[in-house]
């Protein structure tokens, strides 16, 4: 697999960062992450302007300019011509003279294979446990995933798929995926706020608003436990069921009717933009 | 200058990490700093205690036992033979597949000159602003440092060296360093909990108990505030007298008399550790 770092193309086992980079030293960076059908990067539009929002909000300058990043995410996934994989954008805070104040920041481009949801979990959903816990900057799209990764042992001793994070009582969002619930009345609602703000959130709630009333606002705890249908959203897993929230089972335990709907209508959707971008070349 | 990595003796300019590491994907590892003089690494046995500690509970298993780690630690101090400098250790989550899941951590170790502070900022102290905020995991050092490195902009318009993180109006500590007070009646004061448990910190109350009633326990900003003396503690500062808090001049604004008392006997107790060190080899 080739690699992009800084301003050159390489192969990714070569790919590395000084031990000076403030990644290592303090966690300090940003990222993206957006998936690619038939080489062409989906909603990558909306993908950049979060990237270059986390980027100024966190106090780093990209040295590339946004013409220039998307030539070179676009050379790369030619040059990788993968199919059905997901790209990175990783920006540091740069080789840091004092190991604390961001310099001019590194830029990291990798390209994967999606690690997509096992067959048959859509159906199923998963089960996922609720933690008390408030990101940073939720606005931003930072690598600190302190409280995420350390959560991962609790997860896996309650046999659940991932954690919702809540606080005073309000939920929020999953470490890597917004949550969507959908009232006994058939109204759509998902957190307003202390998020990240997901580009399949985004274009699902544009999706959802033509069919049902969508609502963002607070969402308690006891609220959604009450929810007639719970779903995560995330760029790999699209929409996701959550059949399970500690140990409440949401509505009959499988995929309800209004999430199999959405469902289908984004995987329409991101179809039809797909054919459209194929026309296009 | 010479840095260690995994197994490996290197220059530092080739030091690096490649781009699959955890630390760069999602900001997660642990890591320590303590100081050197004269080639002897001070209070090393407390550091290599809260370094393991730090990494059982961000569950990362180092692949090298104690004695493996300090005999490393000594051969990059007498490859470098710096005289006064700090050696870092870094513990990474490794290169996860799936870059979520830490696996078989990355571990570096650099030596660098050591950044003192400027001369006089003891005597004058330094202003120091409040923010509320609460570290994750507070007794682990962690490289988890977004806020206190997005804050830095905060404190420079402020004209402030640092700041003082407070949480519903207690304090804990600073981002790189733990708080202290001496009260109206000599008593010497410093945070109990959600604070890292400085090596400086546990010295220095060692010190304090022989001369002052010292006490452990939760501290009001506002109690601070109304302090005869405040000062922080670190690693690379020793003892540094904080002389203003936001806008409240504490005591007189400048080093009070038992701040400088307690880092006089600071400074001796570490000279006395030297020494014997010295005549030991």
């Amino acid at each position: 697999m080739i690699a992009f770092v800084n301003n050159y193309f390489l192969d990714e086992d070569k790919a590395t960062l000084q031990i000076g980079d403030l990644a290592i030293h303090r966690g300090y960076g940003v990222f993206d992450f957006f998936r690619i059908r038939n080489n062409v990067p989906l909603f990558l539009d909306d993908y950049l302007d979060r990237f270059f929002s986390s980027a100024a909000l966190m106090r780093l300058q990209p040295n590339q300019t946004r013409d220039q990043l998307t030539a070179i995410i676009f050379e790369l996934i030619l040059k990788n011509n993968l199919g059905e994989s997901g790209v990175k954008l990783i920006l540091t805070g740069g080789y840091s003279p004092d190991s604390y104040e961001p310099v001019a920041p590194n830029l990291v481009i990798l390209q994967q294979k999606l690690q997509v949801p096992q067959t048959g979990s859509f159906t199923t959903g998963v089960k996922v446990i609720t933690h008390e816990y408030q990101r940073d900057l939720p606005s931003v799209k930072s690598i600190n995933y302190l409280m995420g990764v350390w959560l991962q042992q609790k997860v896996k001793e309650q046999h659940a798929a991932d954690v919702l994070y809540y606080k005073h009582g309000v939920i929020s969002e999953l470490p890597r995926a917004n949550v969507f619930m959908v009232t006994q009345d058939q109204r759509i609602v998902t957190p307003s706020h202390n998020i990240l703000y997901g580009i399949t959130r985004k274009k699902l709630l544009e999706l959802a608003a033509t069919k049902y009333t969508t609502e963002l606002r607070s969402v308690d705890i006891e609220e959604i436990k009450n929810a007639a249908e719970v779903f995560m959203t995330s760029t790999t897993k699209r929409l996701l069921p959550i059949t399970q929230l500690d140990d409440v089972v949401i509505g009959n335990g499988k995929a309800g009717p209004v999430t199999r709907l959405l469902n289908t209508a984004f995987i329409n959707m991101e179809e039809e933009l797909l054919q459209n971008e194929l026309r296009r070349v």
